[in-house]
């Protein structure tokens, strides 16, 4: 028996170090230890072997769950949340792979390393490092699945592109318009049938998984962490359609697949659970049995990485339940509308994602014929309603080989994407998480708390602004006083410009729940849509 | 020791029939039973005394608590559900007040006896008789509490309008505007101390009701009943402020009130629980508080009647849990924005009731000085997002004597309650609850699911409708096809005037999700805002 130890993720490097099990390995808060063992199982090593390992450091102990890897070999991954010494020592059925002691050393995150995702705020998030992250995302449900040269191209797109954020699917894609076989599987075939229209059915063995697919889909969601982008896994879709039927394998296989799918990826810094696209039409399983996958999901992670499932359009799960961190929904009416973003978050008190909104694209189906302003505003008006919106592009130009973003990635051909990336940069300048300052009586201004507003024109076309704010400032216990001054910037949502107003602003008195400049000064606008403004506070002498 | 039984509500009748224990007595399906029992109490009759009994009939039983009326005097009332023979024994803790025996005849119901209102088809209601109920109230907190002659006032002034559902404190209220002390209170004063400032403080003693407020109450719950109107019951709100302190009893005196209350009024057939209006400025109770008082209202109810809780502005209650049977909330985005209305509707699988999205009045107060049409529209703007909006009259037109429908009744000053009752007459012309008939994509079309629709067309001002319809006829299973015929009335909301289209519509082919007349007609409708449109299929040959 080799005992190998690697530890991987310093940021854009990959370091694989061959130890003893006792040797010293250091490795970043953060990211993640690997400790293999090398043992020959007899019988089948994914349903026989139980292997775990605790991580104990001075105040905190977690244990994570082992997986077979294929080929003789065992692995347990970790990842240290606390810098520091921490000791393992693994439990198992089989003699060679139990009582197995080591430690490493946890280092200080350093570059890009900011840490797992969490809900920060009720309403936003963080990066465990405290820093803030803006979930501005898109969504290429089958790109993993696509030939290589596709897969790469997806991430050369990627890239050049502001997304922090990618809904993608574990399992292959049977749709219109994405009819690609995978050459990977995730279980090994049993036997080949014939239907009685002749067509070939695999049957698969779901005791016996194949490494090969899970470790590639673990490089391409080592490839999005280095491009900063958080991989919200979907562990199970209803677009099959009796191909493969990996929606609607038995109960058991469904927990032994979310076991081993935890076990390996729960260490994965960048990983977000999506325990369904579409739930509701996943026509095999319950509402109790997505509850019940959820739960499994969360037992085996003990990071506690950012869990949420997705319905189809206005499907509301019960997002409310505590193993539910955010909402992750499909809903297009509370973006299209003034107002109607918050509606959500106010009942949930959770972070909102909108999830799909419908797609950039030129498809006949109405979710995917949006323009690039239409799916640019709808993000935006996400946004001024305290939520998030995600991006998606379903452009179709030649033939059915073409790529298609939505599913298959590769290229970007659509003009919202670049908003997007400009969108960012303006969240990622302000000192906060935007709040809807007056809830319910004004839609379209939302506010740091802490003296920046960001207004949304949207598609109203003026060509002048009163300034005012109003006199509430969400739920910021320091609302605006007279004599504040503010600078006001008009930004271009669509040309991506930011201009500076050649005057500030002085508030007057509250008058009618709001202020107005004390000369009633207006802001000078372009007679065009998508506007936004930004309001800074200027610090007084 | 004497015996008396009671029975009341043969709907506008009220028989008060002497008999002894064991007579037979008969009472409406859905009426009010009540056995009196004479016996003069030791000590204090409110806390020492249980008593309750079991009413069984065939196939069912129900235990229901008694109550101390005061004036040696205990009662137990019962509302029959099921036609036929009810036998009933007494349970106490006093020997004169046990196993007390005898027996109720419950007849069908007559009349507009139609039974408790339920949800019905997850989004809406129906009394228990099958009978459908639109939900279309209105709000004055505090109108028990004013001189009589105000009272009497208000009663009259019910009568002429269609509101058929009335939000209304238990408790008297002290708010701007509102100052009235009340002629009666719930609970015996034990001592009247002074403030520093001189100013009397009432001592309540929380273990001794004042039958004589109750009494009050009842019959003025009564009086709604004999209008058709159901008394959506404040059970606490936070309008105090320091004045009887009802809003900071000590917990143990609000489960006693409960108790009290519930065995008084479970069986007044339209009774709704409303545990609190804006639950979230009662700054002496917690949200667990708020449950564990709504878990003592139903332990307390055997019939479930409606029950929700109410907070200020977007503030959302766990409206999910069971115990409430329906979302009672204030929010006025939801009505004010196209589309939003369904959201919640759609988070919760329950009806919701916007019970305040504002008022029509003059007040300073931006809640409380739309104008009737603003008012009349967010009715209908929830209407068409299947949902129900309450109304609220906010008018003050003299001195602070003047009555206030808000919180004082008396009479209503204003336009938009008369559109209301034009609108019931539409909702109870349709057969079925209006559904949006393409979720999240057009917020302007409802269905009935069988052939009638209701479009609504706001505040949009055009000279003509281009006859469509969408392909999704909400969840219903039918959708329309090629070749169905429709009639189509355009609906003057504000005028209040249906005017039937001369000419008859018939469907061609599907295109594009919506259907258009086969020679594209066109509806021709007057250039003017708050128009809807009524459809109804056709029926074929």
């Amino acid at each position: 028996m080799k005992i190998l130890i690697k530890h991987l993720f310093v940021y854009g490097l990959l370091f694989i170090i061959h130890h003893t099990v006792n040797a010293q390995s250091t490795v970043e808060q953060w990211g993640r230890f690997e400790l293999t063992l090398k043992h020959k199982p007899n019988g089948n090593a994914f349903t026989d072997v139980n292997l775990k390992a605790t991580f104990t450091s001075k105040d905190t102990a977690y244990t994570v769950a082992g997986f077979y890897d294929g080929n003789d070999t065992f692995i347990v991954r970790f990842m240290p949340s606390k810098t520091g010494v921490w000791k393992y020592v693994t439990q198992s059925n089989i003699a060679a792979l139990n009582n197995k002691k080591g430690q490493l050393e946890c280092i200080k995150a350093t570059g890009n390393n900011h840490g797992i995702v969490q809900v920060s705020d009720v309403y936003h998030f963080k990066y465990a490092d405290g820093k803030r992250y803006y979930p501005l995302g898109t969504t290429s449900y089958a790109w993993t699945h696509m030939p290589n040269e596709v897969q790469e191209m997806t991430l050369r797109t990627l890239k050049n592109t502001g997304f922090n954020k990618i809904r993608m699917g574990v399992f292959p894609k049977n749709y219109d318009l994405v009819k690609e076989e995978p050459t990977l599987y995730p279980y090994v075939i049993k036997e080949i049938k014939k239907d009685s229209t002749g067509k070939e059915i695999k049957v698969w063995d779901y005791s016996t998984f194949n490494p090969s697919f899970f470790q590639h889909l673990e490089k391409r969601i080592d490839n999005l962490h280095d491009l900063g982008i958080q991989a919200d896994l979907i562990i199970f879709h209803p677009y099959d359609k009796g191909r493969w039927g990996f929606d609607e394998m038995p109960m058991e296989a469904n927990l032994h697949y979310i076991q081993y799918l935890t076990a390996r990826l729960s260490s994965f810094q960048n990983i977000w659970w999506s325990l369904a696209n579409e739930y509701d039409y996943v026509k095999s399983k319950t509402d109790a049995d997505w509850l019940t996958l959820t739960k499994a999901v969360i037992k085996n992670d003990p990071y506690r990485h950012l869990c949420s499932i997705h319905g189809s359009t206005a499907k509301y799960f019960d997002y409310w339940r505590p193993e539910f961190t955010h909402v992750s929904v499909q809903d297009e009416a509370p973006v299209m509308n003034w107002g109607a973003a918050s509606i959500a978050r106010n009942i949930y008190n959770k972070p909102v994602i909108y999830d799909e909104v419908g797609y950039e694209g030129n498809l006949k189906h109405r979710w995917g014929r949006y323009s690039g302003e239409e799916m640019s505003h709808l993000i935006w008006m996400g946004i001024i309603g305290g939520t998030y919106v995600t991006h998606g592009e379903s452009y179709m130009f030649k033939d059915l080989r073409d790529t298609i973003f939505w599913a298959k990635g590769g290229e970007l051909k659509g003009t919202s994407w670049k908003r997007v990336g400009f969108l960012r940069k303006i969240l990622e300048e302000t000192d906060g998480g935007l709040e809807p300052a007056d809830m319910s009586r004004d839609a379209k201004t939302t506010t740091t708390g802490k003296g920046v507003y960001i207004v949304y024109l949207g598609n109203e076309i003026n060509n002048k602004w009163l300034f005012n704010l109003p006199h509430k400032n969400a739920n910021f216990e320091k609302r605006p006083v007279k004599g504040n001054r503010y600078k006001v910037e008009i930004i271009d949502t669509w040309d991506m410009t930011i201009k500076v107003v050649p005057t500030t602003f002085e508030l007057s008195e509250v008058n009618d729940y709001r202020f107005y400049d004390k000369d009633m000064k207006q802001v000078r606008i372009p007679l065009k849509p998508y506007l936004a403004l930004r309001i800074t506070e200027i610090p007084k002498l």
